[in-house]
């Protein structure tokens, strides 16, 4: 049975919100840690499976916008060196659209062991919200995931075909440049779009449409994500009520142990 | 807590091998199904877990050439109309690269109930054993998931670009196509390719390369996956004892329960 390791850094991927999608592991090395610290996006019910750890939000949204990653990256050092079980708690998989290269640099640098256990990406839970797959031998031989909000130097890469699923996470609220850029990659006007909105979470939202009208769709609370491709096709609002998946997702708010005088300067 | 229902069909990622990398709900379903269909490729330590139920090999390698698609889709609805509480579970993520949308497309049509539960792929679960990003700010800002082994009439997508991490499933023993194709992409020879076989593991086999070099690397066991990408330049053979994630994985037999009386003509 796994426990979290005194001196360890674990990048634990946090899966897509429903705390019944964390790993075995993940949710048996939450149990045994001594310090989480976890992006703004993780819900309270997952933060709720760190049942002795002090829980500490280095998100953007955390109301401590002026951590900045060369911050978070002192603290898994330093915590890490202090013998503590460190868990650095992503949201989805640690290793996808997050800053993990630095911080696994960082911990490579200092000589802290670490640990990466991966989670469950919004992508795979969207789709299986859906009930539809991502590639389908008739329709769709690969699938790419892009952001949205890509960083200055980092353009979308002009990457999809025919044939090819597209996923955008954080697609934010300018569709209309999104939709733009997929139709200069040559995707056609009446593919398939959905807009998935905290895939594995009781609020739930889903909308359909197609490339077109895609610039006219609402965007739809975070995290969401964007997916295009013919495998959506059948798509329709009915089916989301059958096939509900988050029904045992508890509300409870976890303890608030976030003493944050442990946050080095 | 889930628990497994009669008259149920649930798609179940079994993840990249390590039973501990199963998901909570993943676990917990196997645990309560009456019967499981299950690729080839699923390790015993992962059937273990489904304590109580009828284990039927589905897979191509299980021994059973003649089962087609068609028949694991009549089996899944037939036993769904018994009763029973009906798992197929799938390597990885069960909506990617493997037949889900025919499968899902036979219990919409049979109006059986159904639910997707997603796993751990094997990009992820690579990646995580490298201890490095499938994307990354500083050097790729996008991935994208492609077979090796692709059907007839669909052809690797060409949607492999400098920035863009490529990953190439079932890539099978014909290197040097793989390299071809890659290289007719425009990405350059120096590029960093890893091969990981087994990524969860125990014989967990990684072997590094790059793409002018791949066609000369030795094909490993099954399932192995190919990472091409910036973000694996660094990867050294000695980092991957340090960060063994496998040694939990234990090497039971599961209880002989093929019962294969029960599969329909």
């Amino acid at each position: 049975m796994t426990v979290a390791q005194r001196g360890t850094v674990y990048l634990v991927g946090a899966g897509p919100g429903d705390p019944e999608l964390l790993t075995l592991k993940a949710a048996r090395l939450l149990a045994t840690a001594d310090v989480v610290l976890h992006d703004d996006l993780v819900p309270a019910a997952v933060l709720a499976q760190a049942e002795r750890a002090l829980l500490i939000g280095v998100g953007k949204r955390c109301g401590r916008k002026n951590i900045s990653q060369e911050q978070i990256n002192v603290m898994l050092v330093d915590q890490a060196r202090r013998g503590l079980a460190v868990i650095r708690l992503k949201s989805g998989d640690p290793l996808v659209f997050g800053r993990a290269g630095e911080e696994l640099d960082a911990l490579r640098s200092a000589g802290i062991p670490f640990e990466v256990v991966p989670g469950i990406t919004a992508a795979f839970a969207a789709a299986a919200a859906l009930g539809r797959p991502l590639t389908d031998r008739r329709s769709a031989s690969s699938v790419s995931f892009s952001v949205g909000h890509h960083a200055a130097g980092s353009p979308m890469e002009p990457a999809s075909l025919a044939g090819a699923t597209r996923v955008v996470y954080m697609p934010g609220r300018d569709f209309a440049a999104i939709a733009a850029q997929l139709r200069r990659e040559g995707l056609p006007g009446g593919l398939p779009c959905v807009i998935v909105s905290r895939a594995a979470q009781p609020d739930r939202q889903i909308v359909r449409t197609t490339l077109e009208e895609l610039e006219h769709a609402a965007p739809l609370p975070a995290p969401s994500i964007l997916l295009a491709g013919e495998t959506f096709r059948e798509v329709q609002p009915e089916q989301f009520e059958t096939f509900a998946s988050c029904e045992t997702v508890p509300a409870a708010k976890p303890p608030d142990r976030s003493d944050l005088n442990r946050i080095p300067d």
